[in-house]
């Protein structure tokens, strides 16, 4: 099997080295910027190429992983490709290759992914879909190869999932931010939270989130709710969030 | 080294069976709730008293691990005990035992804690805080045989500490829950976001979160989060959350 990688991103950084692991060999790799483009094909023996129109057409896949707003474009130039065409998007609809390709669909990792922070693929997962049942089977025989969680799922759920996926990873991690904030601007470590942050995401691995919830908010303890606000009055977007999310956890109070 | 155990709720009960197992004898433990203290009890090898009154004078320790607001009262219930008294509220100050004991201080491990969930509390940092430097160094010898990281923190900057946990832990697992909501409402499962979950803590465990932030509104992805605005019309408090925090995101772009 032959892959096309187009982007040079997170995603297609870390697909294509899951691809290679997995004895796909992904022969070229085109990026909006071509020293990107470069970086990642070097480090995966593929061919760097500066424009489109030198895709390898044989090729079995060409993977899309570029912006949301990118892919329709993209897509566009690849007129003429014979295999399959996927993209990697959480966000966007399988019909964003309709009328384009013969054979087309979608391959969403969903994990967070930084280029220089290592994933075990295996435990990412796959979400496939696709336009006929042949394109679906091959997609999942690919991602099988890299993932053992694969699974198929429509464009309107992958929608919700993607949805899911801002409120448990982006929305946590920047309250993970605002907490750095919080500590340095008192002359205290960041490093001390870490093993707080671990084990509160350790603890849903086995339980559901409503079942361990902890702090003030849900106890409904009004008296160190108001200590709190009293030390965010500094902070009026801090401020705004505790209420927020505290009001939020009250309405779960069985 | 023996102590006497107030209290028969997460907190108590790790830390119960911490010293425990780090071979302090604990040797009494009392509860509002004489079925819960008799639980905890069996479980290290001490006794459950019904009443405080029966508490041991000559312990060398007192830890008080109850809700924050009973930390006082119950104190004055302990008048005539002659060894160290301490609570494990991060919210409470340590002047809570002024003019009450001879030697006082704060044990406050930083972490969240299940009742059912066993944790390492090697890796849980603990804050000290003590009235004078020979109960400081006692409680400091005796959380090492506990925990390899041990700091002194003051009452106010503990109070800041507390404040960060609650960013850092109780929100993050709040918004997992309202992930958890939006998927079962739509017939997927929660499971496929624990991957996720769980990268997301782990890599703040090297990087800053501001380094590692993704997700539209870091890139300032606005047709992104219109759609996820649009899905989340019948969410209003999910979707008072996502402006909010989103905001508060796009204020972190460089």
């Amino acid at each position: 099997m032959k892959a096309v990688i187009i982007g040079s991103g997170n995603v297609a950084t870390h697909l294509g080295k899951a691809l290679t692991k997995a004895q796909v060999q992904v022969s070229q790799v085109w990026s909006p910027n071509y020293e990107n483009a470069a970086a990642l094909a070097k480090q995966i023996g593929a061919d760097a190429i500066s424009n489109l129109t030198a895709i390898a057409l044989d090729a079995d896949i060409c993977v899309i992983s570029v912006k949301d707003d990118a892919i329709a474009k993209i897509s566009d130039q690849l007129t003429g490709f014979k295999g399959l065409v996927v993209h990697t998007s959480g966000a966007v609809s399988l019909d964003v290759f309709a009328n384009k390709f013969d054979n087309y669909g979608v391959f969403y990792p969903l994990q967070t992914f930084s280029k220089h922070k290592a994933v075990d693929f295996k435990t990412i997962p796959i979400c496939i879909e696709a336009n006929n049942v042949t394109t679906l089977a091959k997609l999942e025989s690919l991602a099988v190869k890299l993932s053992d969680h694969v699974q198929e799922v429509a464009s309107e759920k992958r929608k919700i999932l993607h949805l899911a996926a801002v409120f448990a990873c982006n929305f946590p991690n920047h309250l993970y931010a605002l907490a750095e904030k919080i500590l340095t601007d008192n002359g205290l470590d960041f490093a001390i939270l870490r093993p707080l942050i671990l084990e509160t995401a350790v603890k849903v691995q086995q339980d559901l989130p409503l079942a361990v919830q902890t702090g003030p908010a849900i106890r409904n303890d009004e008296i160190t709710m108001a200590k709190h606000e009293a030390l965010l009055s500094n902070y009026q977007q801090c401020l705004e969030i505790y209420r927020t999310l505290s009001e939020s956890i009250k309405k779960t109070i069985a």
